[in-house]
């Protein structure tokens, strides 16, 4: 069995340094790593300057024993990455007769004049395995060096996403690649926040070997990733599967799903499944809902429009809502909840209606404050309900919040 | 004149290191701090692990002489950037009475019960000014100790973001501001693509010194981030001005907005300095144009709402488009985009009705394909007019890219 590695990812350009793009390149290749059950420990950005590359070259060398450089592969002065690693590990540089060949019939494809810097673009470091770039010029290395590894990799990530996987994986799989088996899920929860769900969860994290569990919070949701590694493919996943259950036992009425899905794209194949279709009346999220629902291709199958009924006279004429209900109880009540999630779901020929009113803020609104949520619901046949909510934070994250919890309450009553 | 500043920004979570997240926090103080003229000489990533945080940290005392850290403030166990700091500075952890106060009233205000391990989020570095959080619970702090400086602030990016530049960096100008004034600006151009765009300014880009130009292209948009630097205001903006009187010259029928505008906003600016009402009739944009229009708070004074008619029935009750039409024309029709505007002007009582009708994609619809698009747009006492746009990319580009034209077309109509 081989070593277990120590990543780390460099990423070389003063372009990251000035904010002007983000470092996606990290999270790509860290995704991909992680996949293959390589660690990485690092990530790190700096600037095109020999001098401090110099330093963080020297700082990875103490901590790390495969080092992902991406960026600084360019014709121009400025790129400088091959240079200084070459400096660094003390190894020359040498043209590379494949790449420069390539490059030569880059230019003459696209009919463009070859200028001599582009030269530069086809050295590459002593005894390295070259890398071939399919969408542009500069080639990818893997050299090993002293034990270490040292990956150079185009900066561009539509250079750079497909030479990794398709060029880079399958050699760091040959070369480094350990023979554990990793199996990572994340599970998805909506309705419990992250400190409650780790305190309800906290011997089984504290405890945490095989699979790990990592938590983590955003948009209002939280999810948990499983991670187990094995050298038995069938073990790993049984390991998983046990600390799954034991998780869902406690918390699984806030769970709703795996992976990359989202609260919408369940509740559309709940829908599917059940045949049932759905209209929606929105006020403050003014159409958000409805816009999520349709995200999916194939949603005419389940969903049939809504009205966005941002006035009253709107909750009036297009989701069949009473003047009586706006003056007795106004358009932030129950009662107008009730009412336009009937009123739609009888408009539209629906199984289902569903409608959100309320203030989204930051202004109050017929005394109500903001963050003061309606969201009704009205299904054939059965008494109309409404679910009254007090959310805080933006007018943004109280629209998207109530929309999520339209799509949970929505789910939850079609698992009954 | 104060020292210029060497400084660094690490990012705290195994969550970036898995590839999960992408560091788009890094990217934000950057650009902020090239704003008012803080060099930025090195990102660092790592994960939730104390003994790696604590190498990380002293690396950083080494060469740098103002450390942000983003992440690690939260209430569980993982988190523990503070912790760690206050280990190698030396200072101890005080519980802030104010921060405290703050958390136990976001509780109560959402009616959850505080968990035990949220106090731990009240705690800060003692002698350090606290940068309150008003999207979040974990407050921010700038710590200044043996002459360096330490800033410490929340993960999530709806915490960060506008923590950093209503509290963050006013403390930042006083404390450790440079005598250089820094003038940023962007500009936003719609229905021109980057290539083109570099293109037509080229020789500007080229010579580009004082200020620098720096072109962006995301989500079908194109910016030109414009920055000058100068010891005196008044000439700083001459210096950008001029440059953008330059970029406008060639480029201007393009320009919609500075800054962190977005075509919606400045379709409800607007429609409001006209007095003038809208409604929209989505097909398969499905409530995203209403969702976008109804983003901004007063929303209420030129959106009514409209119709997501998503089905061919409810084109015809919800929105007036006549059977007819369907039949001979099917629904993705340059006709059917006309009625749908015009009838939701009408039944909503709008001074401008627009409509969106299309395929989405991926799969063809009546015979067209994917990206076959219609915008109506329907005023009082004017013909209707439609537009045909034939859009490549997956069914969320369509669907954005049409929403965004429609407000680009309006703009443009409004402007004559």
């Amino acid at each position: 069995m081989k070593l277990e590695r120590k990543a780390e990812i460099i990423a070389v350009g003063s372009e990251l340094l000035l904010g002007q793009i983000v470092n996606t390149n990290a999270q790509f290749i860290s995704r991909h790593l992680a996949e293959i059950g390589i660690n990485v420990f690092y990530h790190t950005a700096v600037g095109d300057n020999p001098e401090r590359l110099k330093q963080v070259i020297q700082t990875a060398q103490q901590r790390s024993d495969f080092i992902i450089f991406s960026g600084g592969l360019g014709p121009t002065k400025d790129d400088l990455t091959k240079e200084t690693i070459a400096e660094v590990v003390g190894r020359p540089l040498k043209l590379d007769d494949e790449a420069f060949e390539s490059i030569q019939d880059y230019f003459k494809k696209t009919n463009r004049e070859m200028s001599p810097n582009n030269r530069k673009q086809a050295l590459i470091l002593e005894g390295s395995d070259v890398l071939p770039n399919r969408f542009g010029m500069a080639p990818g290395m893997l050299l090993e060096h002293e034990s270490r590894f040292y990956m150079l990799l185009p900066g561009p990530p539509k250079e750079l996403e497909p030479m990794f996987e398709n060029e880079a994986k399958p050699l760091i799989l040959e070369k480094l690649g350990s023979r554990e088996k990793i199996v990572s899920r994340v599970l998805r929860f909506f309705g419990i926040g992250e400190s409650q769900l780790e305190t309800d969860l906290e011997d089984l994290i504290d405890a945490q070997t095989n699979p790990t569990i990592a938590p983590l919070a955003a948009d209002g949701e939280v999810t948990l990733r499983l991670t187990a590694k094995h050298a038995d493919q069938a073990e790993t996943t049984r390991l998983l599967k046990e600390t799954e259950d034991r998780i869902l036992e406690r918390v699984g009425e806030f769970f709703y799903g795996y992976d990359d899905t989202s609260l919408a794209e369940e509740l559309a194949k709940a829908c599917r499944s059940k045949g049932m279709t759905l209209a929606a009346a929105e006020s403050f999220t003014g159409g958000l809902f409805s816009s999520w629902l349709t995200e999916m291709s194939g949603a005419s199958e389940y969903f049939k429009g809504g009205a966005v009924c941002y006035t009253n006279e709107l909750k009036v004429s297009a989701a069949g809502v009473s003047e009586d209900t706006l003056q007795r109880y106004g358009a932030v009540s129950a009662q107008c909840a009730k009412e336009l999630a009937a009123g739609i779901r009888v408009k539209t020929g629906s199984d289902i209606g569903i409608s959100f009113t309320g203030v989204a803020g930051p202004n109050t609104q017929e005394g109500h404050p903001a963050g003061k949520v309606f969201i009704g619901i009205s299904v054939k046949d059965q008494a109309e309900e409404a679910f009254e909510f007090q959310f805080a934070g933006s007018r943004s994250a109280v629209r998207k919040r109530s929309a999520k919890y339209g799509c949970h309450l929505l789910l939850k009553m079609m698992e009954k």
